[in-house]
């Protein structure tokens, strides 16, 4: 079967044409003027753009939390994210400590296998390095699974000490992998969050004043420390700060380079709406939303090529999740919906308001997530023989988020109401239209696991 | 005339397929599998790479010095360009103080139109910024040339004061273009070169250590310093060392971007050559080539983005023209040859021996040069539409360096009898083979003046 | 004669004690308890605290300007300094450009010789580097006037460039002297002058917007740069910003020390003074006043031992002279009367307000521009031999400042009706009571030069 | 009783004159030139310096350490002090983990009272901070016990992790007193030993190696971010490095002071000596000896202010309890002896080399320490009412440092055969000759304990 895209303007990280796609089967055979293919199903693309379809790499879809799961299933997350142009999501498979990773891995399977609609991949989060898990590390670099995620914070459920950072990294560099860090001083923002409680000091606001920016900063740079020790290719995920990326730039002088995602609530949304008492469990996230200040950084570090990808850490609960917490924020299920709205956004608040170029949109909704997490060229481009996962954009169409509408499986959206400028019209993944005109084309389980290498950037 | 390059390896910023390329004319109009193009000529590219057509934004053709002129013509410095796979240069227009931007571009235009074998652009060497200059700045964009290059050095020659630079600076951001600069601190560098003569130390020796690291350092971060305050696009031209990365590395820290070049000299050569009396005239160029240490940080600086581009600062002189300073390394002629190996090194170097990507060498070779100079997406990738400027690399092939079969117009090399791996067999420049098998296919005047728009980053 | 202060709580840099203090002609010839001294006139000092005169390295005293002079003579400007606790000021000689150091030397002699009625020394301001003011360095070291002040503003007046700087320093090095700057971009602020007036915008407030925080801090890194480059001993006057203190402790990290002077009216004032246009013209000085955050970090700097001297920059005009530049910012005689008010200021904004300690109190006022300017320990301490300049302070009494009652020879204050904490009851110099109950009590021509010697800190 | 020390060049950090010294009991009750005082004894320092006595902040006495005890008890410990001019030490408490504050205070009371020659002090090692410890601080401050130590290593035994960091350095704040620590990243350290010893390397080689710089910049770092949010005073026991300086270094940035002790090991001796296998146990203590790079760094740092205090963490061992490692490195009990010789070598190494003033060496041995620790203007300066702590010392006498005739009870000196200019002749304490001629003239239980008040600097 075939498919062509008639005459829209192709655009990835380094290019920018009018010109046709040829599809056929998974993958992109032709790129061209006029291209001829008797036979072959055609979508007219003039006057839209052509992106390569979305990377998230960082969701959690069903994952287990005090007794229930995050709303989303791999199902409905991941279609979610096809309506929203992310045609792969990463998402993280928690070892539980005391058990073995391919434990945690076999439940993850379990529930993503025959139910993702999207392309998924996993990164192994490590919550208990030890001699026996130090032998996993090959088998699941074995398996596709290139990226371990290590927590800074949440002792005693999924944080590593400092000692077992230092022995999972050299274990990594050996097999050429990469460690990422949700990189914030857990024993800090403990302590801060018991005080706060104590003092009966529990709406959402405390949330946000038990983890003040230098609980990631400090973190972020003895991540950064630790990894330069051992030479292992290191990220940060959801970075949000001006302290903790200056602790990045501060790197760069010792010849250290260490990747940076953001996530797009922290270039949109600012700490304010924490003082919104009845509301302010929406944005209850970790780390929290941050400062305008802090915004800025933040783009900037995009255009300096110092933040590298813009992810979501989707983890959306029902609204009556949320209200676990109405009395106590620290009971609130900490995440934020986002799969489905990442590229609208930082579409129309970063290409549309001229804060980065179109090839930066490119690059840090896709490209370089392929790059760094080992997908690339099969992903993240659009060139021949790469999988034609592509999204097709109407750049000035406006339109309006709401949860009325959104296809997340949760009941608030934190912006509702946004007017964007740019919508996504038409997603393809791997060669079938997977959304068109909002209706989901493909089903539950068309999506497939993809095994990753080696990070080349 | 259709060209049809059959099952090369085709690698740009952010792709990396095996796949045909069909040119018609001067451009690129598909790219795909099993193409079919019934009459094109066709080149098997089987095992080899692909590239974009190298671009070297800093070169110094016929360029009028000390009463002679640098050896290389627009014509033999181009045609040497096109034999290393450097489809593009950017020439430096150099007013003269007292004259207006408009004579010197005539003047340039003179010796470029009609001679040059190779594609080119310039920039503007601002020498002198006063009310009636200010007045052209917007000529010169009109013209096509929108980067306008300053000299923190050569006082009573070329240098301007920070005064002139406050000036310029808010005239080219109000047009939207770029400021490029030499920075090196000229009356530190002025000083110690006369203390030096004055104690009779001659050698080519004090030629570096009359330029030692602060004197860059310290201009480098000037220059940002007024560039954050006026809120213009900067690029630092020639960066050598660790100190003036450094500067644009804390420059970061206030959310500004810097753009920074190197040239391939300061990558592989180091400053114990000026050790050697009888050939230290051969690397003898400003700024000099540095430490071990500053390799490292240059190579660090690549990976880390925050180098977007390699380029040669190419300005050949033929060793008699050296020798004028045979008795006093001030009046040798600055300027060392490299526009035909820049890519060849760079791969053998970086590539070949893994310290950098395949993408990165296409980024800093050609891609970024592109859209920082405002030539993207025509120049600078590989896309339909896009002019068939494109470099066949056998990727293994070993060859050596030498005086004797180079093609520049200059009678040593400072590398002569280097061995290096991979090697370019054929290189197109808008769809006409322009070099196969290391012989010239285009010729005089082929080359055409480029006009370009604004950075695009 | 002897003179005996009995009882008072005797604080300097490193000491602090309930004692008495016996002078004898001159110099103090013991510290005890319950001294004996029979003949000796005695001031009882209970419930007061005798600290070290001031020395107020910064000043300028008759100078001439715009056809006009500062409007303190030697006279009236020590006198006024000895009202207000300081015991000795450094006066600036300034070369004129073109003539030598000697010249510029003679005629300062002139004016203060036999005048001052505080003690004084003078600092040269070397504003014409070259052949013949080199071989004066020695000389003037010899005279002991050893620390050489640069200007890197006042284009054609006084500023030197960057050639003479280095020059300058490695000669001054040589000698084991210091150089002091004046450190702001001229060139940008000369630019930024003229485009204001050009736009006409000509009121006080745009004399502060023509000097911006980069213009410090630019000129304060590149200074120290330099400094760090030629190993002289290197001091900053009147640092005012937050971004120029960073370049002097981010040079710490190069293993350097930068000596840095604040003056008092950076510590306690702020630009928002320059939005009154009626009064701006009180507060125009060069560099202008900052903004809250740069106090803070002054304060901080002050306690972080990297900011060792508070001065004033005392340079003073009338009313009168200040109305030359009523229509246009740019030709107000720059300069601020504060040489009576500076101990009495940071006594009660600093020690009253527990911003610094007792101690901090005497270092910055006293001590430690005794050991820079090498006038220790004859100067900036209470000990055996020293010179019995002692200053008699009311912690508790408060009291108003006014240009009613104030004895510099000025027409306004800019700070008319503060309340101040902490009067100064009685002043000795050289063992005489110089000022007593607001009364003084030498007279002109009491003062002496003081010879210095070199840097010991 | 009362004594005269004669025509002594009498040096504080702040003074420097040839006078008398008249003493009265324990204190100084006059200073100044041909002081009659009938009936005391008088001692003729002409030719000599006279100053303060010294403070050593940082000791273990008597320590209880595997089974055993450091070699010096509180007796010889502080004997052998007095030898060398220090005659105020604060010796440790460390609190055991599951104990009391007040259990530990009384054990190290038990041991020190009536046994120590010199006087001492305490800090109180908090190493377990928990609901019942946070009570005991306002004691120990009531005690005169103002300063708190924590061990960012040593996990299991005296390490507290960031959560008791925060609140330990809260509750301190409260009480205005002061937060200390060995800041180095034990979980690194404890890995890096663990990996050392799997590989069978024993060496005292890999005792530096398994504390690699890192560990202590990181955590250096991580405890002045902590302080920096709680707002404690803070203060880094032991620094040894560039990497940790510049941590305190960037701190200033943001306004922070941050007190810095190094111990006079790590400016004299450096890390080569780990290589002699026989031997390197005598210099095994933590952190390790660093490079002469770090070298550089610390004395650069005493002389920008940075550095306030050399000490020593004298913990010394007999031989024989070394050869507990002479297998393992890691059972080499750490510590290094240097309490009798901190003053003349930082005196020989440093003043007779011109590294730094005899100001700054006052300042480092005793004035700053008594300010920081609250003992100031008892100890640490000779002024009146002050303590007769005073230390007279021929400043060109050569002498040998050799175990056999040192007074420190261990049986090697890592400085054996070392010959230094600078002699220490005679040591008072509170007014009694405690050591002459290298006779000790006091007793046990001649040492005082000093209780102390809060920081002042």
């Amino acid at each position: 079967m075939s498919l062509l895209l008639r005459n829209g303007r192709v655009v990835t990280a380094d290019s920018d044409a009018i010109c046709d796609i040829l599809i056929e089967g998974e993958t992109i055979v032709s790129i061209g003027r006029n291209l001829k293919a008797d036979g072959a199903e055609v979508i007219d693309c003039t006057g839209k753009l052509i992106v390569p379809g979305g990377i998230d790499p960082h969701v959690h879809l069903d994952m287990p939390f005090m007794g229930t799961f995050s709303s989303d299933t791999h199902e409905t997350g991941t279609r979610a994210a096809l309506h929203g142009g992310t045609t792969t999501v990463i998402d993280f498979v928690l070892q539980k400590q005391g058990h073995s990773l391919r434990e945690a891995l076999t439940e993850w399977q379990g529930r993503a296998t025959g139910t993702a609609v999207g392309d998924y991949s996993f990164h192994m989060a490590v919550t208990d390095f030890n001699p026996s898990t130090k032998e996993e590390i090959k088998d699941m670099v074995a398996e596709g699974i290139t990226s371990f995620k290590t927590f800074m914070a949440y002792k005693g459920a999924l944080m590593i000490d400092d000692a077992q950072m230092v022995g999972l990294m050299q274990e990594v560099r050996k097999h050429g992998a990469l460690v990422t860090a949700h990189a914030t001083n857990g024993d800090m923002i403990d302590t801060l969050i018991a005080q706060h409680r104590a003092q009966g000091k529990l709406s959402p606001l405390y949330h946000y004043l038990s983890q003040p920016e230098v609980t990631e900063a400090e973190a972020s740079g003895r991540f950064a420390d630790i990894a330069n020790y051992t030479g292992v290719h290191a990220y940060i995920v959801h970075l949000t700060c001006e302290g903790a990326l200056n602790q990045v730039r501060r790197a760069t002088e010792r010849n250290q380079r260490v990747f940076v995602e953001t996530c797009i609530q922290y270039l949109v949304l600012d700490a304010s709406l924490y003082e919104d008492e009845a509301n302010g469990a929406k944005v209850v996230m970790s780390p929290p939303l941050r400062q305008k200040k802090d915004q800025e950084t933040l783009w900037a570090g995009i255009n300096q090529g110092l933040v590298q990808v813009v992810g979501t850490d989707h983890c959306p609960f029902m609204w009556e999740q949320k209200l676990m917490g109405k009395d106590d924020f620290s009971k609130i299920p900490n995440g934020h919906p986002a799969i489905e709205h990442r590229m609208e956004l930082l579409f129309s608040e970063g290409v549309s308001k001229s804060r980065i170029s179109l090839q930066k949109f490119v690059a840090v909704t896709s490209t370089n997530a392929a790059k760094i997490f080992g997908m690339f060229p099969r992903k993240g481009t659009i060139s021949i023989g790469a999988d034609a996962d592509l999204v097709i954009i109407d750049p000035t169409k406006k339109h309006t988020i709401s949860a009325a509408t959104h296809h997340m499986n949760v009941d608030y959206s934190a912006y509702e109401g946004w007017e964007l400028t740019g919508k996504i019209d038409t997603v393809l993944l791997r060669g079938q239209v997977a959304v068109d005109a909002g209706q989901a084309k493909v089903g539950r389980g068309y999506g497939k696991f993809i095994k990753r290498g080696k990070t080349a950037f």
